[in-house]
């Protein structure tokens, strides 16, 4: 059993969890939690470390049965101060794996692309790529300003939604390549278009902006239209997941009803 | 100048933002930030006292000159370690009053009520009255085992809805009365209706539980109906904030197309 907080595996996970540019050049992240487990266990992606406690292994030896089947390493037992040191959650869930950092292309000609533009709080960026996955989106593009995905709040937030969705971070001029056909609308406060009178069905790409600032320049630059949730009175809004969810799901409504 | 913790005024406020009983028994609680003064001032309420730093005194004079024309008492200048000993933010935003707890009535005849089960996670709790809001909801009724409604994290996610929506803690019998001539849907993972397939014109209840656990027995006993929110793939779900914003937004669709 770890005990130590000097251990070097326990080391490589709180730097894991702290230093966004080790993420990348490590290319790997921190993955917590039981139901981070079960989509592991969903996607057979085989993590390269995974630490428990004696509670956690009492209370799950199913679900840490079907992880040592994913891989060749044996799981490693910590105590509960180790665990705590290494999670980044402030009731630690008692399991945790570092994992590779997912990599999916995107589809060649995708029918709907979310752009998120200049996202910076990571829970609500967590949100919007589990909302994304649930609503079908093909792929959310990811632009300058936006915190990393595999930041540990962004990892919390989006359950299991880096696995299956093709995310990737792009300047303005790659993000404007991948919609040169689709037709990009701007959601804004003070958008022109009710989100419910837009046609959601042909190819599309949805730009969503930071909650307090909306969209920027180049994003407004690059849509074909502005688009609005009316809301009950003047003075309310929403928080940019929220917004985010009711305008996809409204797109995935159109596209169902054909 | 207030320098000290142990300023009465100071520990009023600290109490306020840790204990939910005293702030039951005082009637009041803590707002925080200039979007929160800017709703103080939209609504006309007088804060029982301010509290502000230089800095947010130099940035802010406009915003400050107003909330002391809504009251009589001058607000209070702190410096920047007695501010963050009061805030619940790990930034404080430097402004910071102590309002009385609103009691808005609900309607006789609710077109629209929104059932919150067992919300036991406060951010949550606060993105949904926000959304509440801005979807015109006539009120929204807390089940027991929710969290309260004047708890800071609530209060920082509610932006304002707290001082227009009628909000009302409940025991399931009282909530059974004011429903009792309504259609009553509860949102569930494996619903028989899609919501965009439910009627929402007439008087219409919604439940919405706990991400975790859903509604519990009481809430699916009162429901009339089961609605569910159709994904992608079967593995996908939705933070319960979003599933309410996506439900609450579909009903507003149908309810302004008439």
């Amino acid at each position: 059993m770890i005990t130590s907080l000097s251990n070097d595996k326990v080391k490589y996970v709180r730097r894991l969890q702290t230093d966004r540019r080790f993420r990348a050049q490590e290319q790997a992240f921190v993955v917590e939690g039981v139901r981070w487990m079960v989509e592991l266990i969903r996607h057979q992606i085989s993590p390269h470390t995974l630490f428990f406690t004696a509670d956690w292994q009492a209370a799950q030896g199913d679900i840490l049965q079907q992880l040592g089947e994913l891989t060749h390493l044996p799981g490693l037992l910590v105590n509960d101060a180790v665990m705590a040191a290494m999670s980044d959650t402030a009731t630690p869930p008692g399991v945790l794996a570092v994992v590779p950092t997912p990599h999916i292309p995107l589809p060649a000609r995708p029918s709907f692309v979310l752009i998120l533009d200049g996202i910076n709080t990571p829970g609500n960026l967590g949100t919007m790529l589990r909302t994304a996955a649930a609503a079908g989106v093909a792929g959310v593009l990811l632009g300058p300003g936006s915190v990393d995905v595999t930041n540990p709040k962004v990892v919390r937030g989006s359950m299991g939604a880096l696995l299956r969705l093709p995310i990737h971070a792009m300047n303005w001029a790659q993000i404007t390549a991948v919609v040169r056909e689709m037709a990009v609308w701007v959601a804004t406060v003070d958008g022109q278009m009710p989100y419910t009178a837009v046609n959601w069905r042909p190819p599309t790409a949805l730009i969503i902006g930071g909650e307090a600032s909306g969209a920027g320049a180049a994003g407004r630059q690059l849509a074909t239209g502005s688009v609005t949730i009316p809301m009950h009175a003047a003075t309310e809004s929403l928080n940019a997941a929220i917004a985010a969810g009711v305008i996809l799901f409204e797109a995935r409504r159109q596209r169902e009803a054909g």
